[in-house]
């Protein structure tokens, strides 16, 4: 099968990026450390149309060189705010109506084969930092947990990975 | 909901790992370049339970300090061997009987949401350079070709990102 030329591939412009209509999720990042892994979940959140990507704590902001490195310009086209505490951004999507999911391994966790979003409801997805994960207190404010099952020798996947595979679940694939 | 230690994840040891079942997948790497990504397949393999990552041309192989940051003991775990040109990785796949699948963007390429896995097959998941991707006549030996969609501006994912959500949904998720 034939390789798509870039000029094939109909992706938008920025302008039209912007007018876009955008998938009801968002995406937080709870003091995520890798200015790598920032720059992957742009890149991800505009490939999926994200709504907005949530940026707190000691997570970089752009513009930062090494975030547009991995970003290739994402950074620029998807939606992003800062908050100093995750608190804050937690509050402010519960008052923008999201349904907060952190993406951990809890007691009680949602398998994500077991997910099933509901259409009417906007999700924000929480990931946390490398080592730590999602604070407790911070997972204690959301709705749920879900929890990407791992059946090998380590403790967790690369945040941007499963950032990744949770928003290619929640995506609406139209 | 409380987070759970590490202690009470159920992860297995090193040995247990290369007794486990195996998922009856592989991934080639054909000339992948950053050692960040080639660390982040292994430890996505890990979780996953992939059978075998085949290595191929310029993509770097353990053991590696680099890919060791990011895989952190999954190059390990998970069984790899290295081809210095592609095509040989595909021909001894096709031998070991596996069904070949390009992640790429082709003239008529299946979207991901579309593929549905037969379960007596065993699938290899072919992932690109992250400049020139797959190469054509790497897609040309494949069986077939996947298309993870993306409706924004930029014109890929990241190679590590795209790998776990293509490993993801051809995983069983038992």
């Amino acid at each position: 099968m034939r390789k798509l030329k870039v000029t094939e591939m109909g992706r938008l412009t920025l302008g039209e990026f912007r007018e876009t209509e955008k998938q009801p999720i968002a995406v937080v990042l709870d003091h995520v450390r890798s200015l790598h892994n920032v720059g992957s979940v742009f890149r991800t959140s505009d490939a999926f149309c994200i709504e907005e990507v949530l940026l707190c704590g000691i997570t970089a902001q752009p513009p930062h060189p090494e975030i547009h490195k991995t970003a290739l310009g994402a950074e620029e086209s998807v939606s992003w705010r800062y908050f100093k505490e995750t608190d804050e951004a937690v509050d402010y999507l519960r008052k923008q109506g999201y349904t907060l999911l952190a993406v951990e391994q809890c007691e009680g966790s949602t398998l994500l084969q077991n997910f099933c979003k509901e259409e009417v409801k906007r999700y924000a997805v929480v990931l946390g930092n490398e080592v730590k994960g999602v604070q407790q207190h911070i997972v204690d404010k959301c709705d749920g947990c879900i929890e990407i099952p791992q059946w090998g020798t380590k403790h967790s996947l690369n945040v941007s990975v499963a950032a990744g595979i949770v928003l290619w679940h929640l995506a609406d694939k139209h």
